[in-house]
């Protein structure tokens, strides 16, 4: 197989195909996205990985919007260009507002460089902070 | 001076105490934690990385748990231990409980994990992704 | 001399065309990559990035393959978009099958999901871990 | 529940001693480490982690001495002080020794350095990279 | 309003024009570059992060040049495309040389490279390091 | 050996010694530092690491201090405790000021914040920036 393509449903085999439709099915869309496309190259990571992500990204103690800004703020931090895309899509699906997006980049930017001042200036942990 | 020194407030320059006496007016607490009084070394940065601060956290189209959760994503993506330890006290003050820590971890994982997935197999980026 | 542009060996001078000479013959290839043309704008930094290179990836306790196989886990980790594909076409070229990939960087997403949750729960080093 | 307390097997509830026993009978140790203990605070997210890893890391077209090796060589890229222990501990029970490891560290260091020099050199992906 | 389009000046509330005029004045060019008319769909981000940079970035202990080529470091390091592309240009109006940027792309390459081998050998802090 | 033991000058191989005695002489010193006690392990990491460090961090078109800065500032972005104690050390014995090492950390911060408000707005590249 060539790497680097994407598996279409019409070319998948069954597994891939079962993890497909339960995507598709859970949100409701009708075509899965690239990732799980190239995913697919491996069954047994797409199969764990969609689960995992079904599982923790299902509303519980935060809700689905808290749960994709929190994703989108971690895509950011590390760079990866794909995630920011989609991430970005699925929260503003999710209900993030134009505002809600400007807070959240504000946010991250800001944990960003205090970070790194709290690295550069070697700042030990309060006792409080402690357990 | 000697670097690596904490500035206590009965040693600060009045223009730091100004800083300190609004943080712990603002945040209606004693004293200012450790990553106060290591900048106060800098009171040009001290104060504008107050003000950033203080603009940035308060509630507006987000809550005040959902940014310091936020926060608290970042750093533990960035592995910085002081920042970890602070935000996850300022994140169960503003509210998350056990088991919104716990949801938290479980996306901050996924994400970072499906970051690399994603780099790796070097997914192109949807359609309907782009701007 | 303008930035950005790579140095072709009809263009180098005789210090670089050593080193591109060298690279061609260790690799047996007919000529080297964006990577060194790129280098060669600092002739210091081409000799002694490509000395490293060839004394650190020369089979030896770890064969070429894992070697290989590690750089491409590091560039993967980091997001380098460069590094991950000439080096995902250099693991393949040393053996690396598809499903080695898959496992590869099936390994790659979840240590950096495991990194995360140590990072956030705070975990401390077990005794039996140290030295 | 007071955070940062590991949960010890005589306290646990029974699906975590459930995971436990599993650990402890796949990898042929009396107690599990600390990352399992802490873990076991969020239920949910020791049994899910705990299955991925297992079945990630068993041996199938990458042995367990090369996957422990990468996911030693990812903690170390980012930084991880407590994965960088375990996983060093890991992988010499799984037969690194000392000449394996400073070849393994070598690698490492040698990617995080031309990763940057890629990034900051802007070098464009050779058309031979390109699937 | 549709995400990620850029502010263009003629479109600009006061507010924006004014932070864009300051812009221009201090830095004496024709037009904003993207990431402030990007930044501009926030403006209250926009005008905090501009005073931010122009209070930092302004000569000091440190003059223009040392403080390009440090911003320049850093984004390399975490990969930032843009940041790369627009502090190579800032810094080479600072004066940076073709062998300065050749001696710089060294220190960081080597730093990364050094910064893994610290991590991966744990290496203890020595005494004299200590405050 | 028992991993994890530095090398000490007195039972280290003539191979050790020699790079030991040429990291003294050439940085004035009584002792090596940590760093390279643990590198010693492997013989070959550390001759070729040491020759690297040597030429790179020789004053040339940057000077000393602008070369440890920069050191310093890749280090505080990675978060490697290790680094930023000793490379502040040989900062300051370079001729950082306290002034100097507050605009260092400034900057460091900043980049590090505007790298993730670029990422997150994804913003593309100018055409002035391209090469």
């Amino acid at each position: 197989m060539s790497p680097r393509l994407a598996i279409e449903y019409r070319d998948a085999a069954p597994e891939v195909r079962a993890v497909f439709d339960d995507i598709k099915r859970t949100r409701q869309i009708e075509d899965v996205n690239n990732f799980w496309k190239y995913l697919a190259r491996d069954p047994a990571t797409l199969k764990r990985t969609w689960e995992s992500v079904k599982e923790i990204m299902a509303p519980a103690a935060l809700d689905a919007l808290t749960k994709e800004m929190i994703y989108l703020a971690v895509s950011v931090t590390n760079g990866c260009g794909y995630c920011i895309a989609s991430h970005e899509a699925a929260a503003r699906k999710a209900g993030m507002s134009e505002k809600m997006f400007g807070e959240l980049m504000a946010v991250v930017g800001m944990a960003n460089e205090t970070n790194r001042l709290a690295n550069g200036y070697r700042v030990p942990i309060d006792a409080a902070f402690e357990p």
